[in-house]
């Protein structure tokens, strides 16, 4: 199949921050991504500041920058080389190759055990994917809150009727540009939260019996939606690096009668990974050639670390055949369960769904949501985020580093705030998990992120947290726990 | 089956308004239901001020009233005698007896398109169940939610996990006396409106390819909820002064494999019937017999007109096999969404599904009706709108005996404010609704409300908004339609 070669785009362009962050971070990612590799040298100050056009002391601060975060040194008279920081060292997990078979969903019980458990407070969270609190912007979203009281006053005396609030709508389509899309008002529905879209769009695509392709590892609520709608999953693995294996899938679409495929584009949950543009295109062109709908997951896609909002595979959908979910829940407000989806080709089914499973969605929380992104205060927002819970994420590695066991992998997220970690035998996850429960520490275990309750050695650790003593000693508690089986 | 006689209450205690509103309400109901019939002699006003030890003011007020509004005439020198009011004397419709048998929906896409109708602005509001929106608590709601905001600041940056948020299952179980049930809080999930509730109960208790006993006519609502989600339909008809025909259903049960049953007992949507507590008894018991689950649909429940809250079928369920559903959006407010179940021993598996449909539901609507019903202003406000409505109801049920064609029959609602009439023939219900819809007035067409698309000369009349000179001519219009075919 035909993969045109992306337009290159200049950097140190795009993105947040200073200059000289951004620079950095560009370095940073040719080092995470093996482009520079450990002991290459480092473009010289003066060639770097002539290539980009910039000062040299803007270049020198950004490598001072990576100097103090373990990716480069100096080595006297030599100028700068690449090097791997403490956290760097981690591998990452490894990746299944194994021929994908359909399965029944084997980890419900387990899967529930460990939802009830999330909601049990003064615990070190790190179970939930949910930011703090305190980085959510909940003060100016009370603010708005209060306009709307004003001006529609009777906001809660009526319905607000599928597809859901116009104004919500509007905005929605407007941000849609930033993706690579151009949706109009008219193609989004409001949904209660992603979960609502995702099942809307699994109904509107698929029946009971019929086979769903997902990744593996995958988001337990995917797995368990498609359990509980009676339909089979076909787990198809999933990369750290590059995301779902598209040779994988490829074979299996061959050979299975795949009724719909549901990725996690975008800061993949957990494994944080970001398809590259070309592999978004390919895998809607070969979910097309199969005449296979895409159920796109982009709930943590506005989150990725170097502040260039990646297109969604929606971007590349020629046949309408893509289905894009997202939500405000990781970005703004979990308590408002505000989620949309453009539900291509599928939208007046998806409409109906809604109507006969929620009937419409809080009006309250769609009309603040509208007025925060028209404000214009969500880029804003969303910068300070991105760069707190890249902060976080890299404090929460490099403590792994410190105290997890020698042969632990960890994954290098490309954004959002989950971290995958594979630990070396004999650990067992879910008795890591119950362990770390007892004290007082929420992780998830590796098996509720696969239908077939594989991944017995992984466990995703939520970074949404600023980092504090508290969490020094969670890490340090998990590392010794993960050392015993008992 | 055994049926207890109930214990007789004194009247005219119970229920709401001055004492002389009580005592018409109730000689009212003993007209509407035939203990007095027309001609009867009503008690004279000094032995009904005696057996009551009220003044004879007291019961002469109550009987001008009665004069009033066309129940009572007044006879020189021989006292007050029942009469039947212009539109007592309208038939009710008939209620089928065939024998009930296995259906598939067939009714879907009209529905929808009935559904998207209700949206549309600027329509005389006969169709959706919707109150009018100067009828609902909304100032009271907001400042409320002001409060929520203030003491509670970060509501919207956390998930309100399910079951959902402790103050508001405390107060609803606080309630649950009032239909002679005790609920303890950790008994409630809250969903996003009734609709979500009735979806998780479905799921709950049936799978796919299963079928469930509901009634016809029945809210299109749970028929379409049914079809979605793969389940079949078997119709029992439902009386509009008693509800669900128990013989039928009896054979129904021994003679198909019903794996649930759907009922609205109390204030029946669209027929405003309240089974009395003997029906529900005896529904419990027969469906307990046959262990079929119940879905109890209570959502107008606190409606019912003489003020005195019914028990609900789940007051006789012994086995914990009645799943009672319920929402504040028929009451209070429709836009915030707050529905609950009492799913009996399905409560594990209805808030597992909760997760993995919706996974939260918004935190503020919570909050803001749990403080609600804490005030104490809920029964208030109840009180105000159960007079209002059943003025709304008693005035159009008027126009329609003024207005539509000779030989209409209309629903004597018992509580909410739905009228379901059947139109003599020629008349055709999806013909009527869109002439209607071409006028400006919403209606829904009688079709809708059955699995099987009957009910062609039927339609619902929605009464949430208070009498007007738009409704009058509205009426006028729709009885001026109702005599055409075309």
């Amino acid at each position: 199949m035909a993969r045109p070669a992306e337009a290159p785009t200049a950097w140190p362009e795009g993105g947040d921050g200073p200059l000289y962050v951004r620079i950095a971070r560009r370095i940073e990612r040719e080092i995470r991504t093996g482009v520079l590799r450990p002991g290459d040298r480092a473009p010289s100050v003066r060639s770097l500041s002539r290539a980009l056009g910039v000062s040299m002391t803007t270049v020198l601060e950004a490598y001072y920058r990576l100097e103090d975060r373990g990716y480069l040194e100096a080595r006297p008279r030599s100028g700068f080389f690449a090097c791997s920081p403490r956290a760097q060292a981690l591998a990452e997990p490894a990746c299944s190759s194994a021929e994908p078979s359909p399965s029944a969903v084997a980890t419900g019980r387990l899967t529930i055990e460990v939802l009830r458990s999330l909601t049990d407070p003064g615990m070190v969270p790190l179970g939930a994917a949910s930011a703090a609190p305190d980085l959510l912007p909940a003060r100016k979203l009370n603010r708005i809150v209060r306009e709307v009281l004003r001006e529609l006053p009777d906001h809660s005396s009526r319905y607000t009727f599928p597809p859901g609030a116009e104004d919500l709508r509007r905005q929605i389509a407007r941000r849609s540009y930033a993706y690579g899309c151009t949706f109009s008002p008219d193609e989004v529905v409001i949904t209660t939260g992603a979960m609502e879209a995702l099942n809307l769009c699994l109904r509107a695509v698929a029946r009971p019996g019929d086979l769903v392709a997902i990744e593996t590892p995958t988001y337990f609520g995917i797995i368990q939606a498609i359990e509980s709608l009676g339909m089979r999953a076909l787990e198809i693995p999933a990369h750290p690096g590059t995301g779902i294996d598209l040779g994988l899938l490829e074979r299996a679409l061959s050979k299975h009668a795949v009724k719909a495929c549901v990725v996690m584009t975008t800061c993949h949950n957990p494994l944080g990974s970001v398809m590259s543009n070309e592999r978004k295109r390919a895998l809607v062109e070969l979910l097309g050639q199969h005449a296979v709908p895409l159920v796109e997951d982009d709930i943590f896609g506005d989150l990725v670390f170097d502040g260039r909002r990646p297109k969604a595979a929606k971007a590349f959908d020629r046949k309408a055949q893509v289905l894009l979910c997202s939500s405000f829940s990781k970005t703004l407000a979990p308590g408002f369960r505000v989620g949309w989806v453009q539900p291509g080709r599928y939208r007046a089914e998806v409409e109906r769904l809604k109507y006969l499973t929620t009937l419409a969605s809080a009006s309250l929380p769609q009309l603040a949501v509208a007025r925060f992104l028209e404000s214009g205060g969500y880029d804003r927002h969303l910068r300070r985020l991105r760069i707190a819970l890249a902060d976080q994420v890299q404090k929460a590695t490099d403590a792994i580093a410190r105290y997890f066991p020698r042969g632990t992998r960890v994954t290098r997220p490309m954004g959002g705030y989950l971290l995958w970690a594979e630990l070396p035998p004999p650990v067992d996850a879910i008795g890591l998990y119950r362990r770390a429960m007892a004290e007082r520490i929420s992780i998830l275990p590796g098996p509720v992120f696969s239908a077939t309750g594989t991944f017995r050695r992984h466990i995703r650790l939520s970074c949404g947290y600023p980092w504090s003593e508290e969490m020094e000693r969670a890490f340090r508690t998990l590392g010794r726990l993960a050392v015993s089986r008992a």
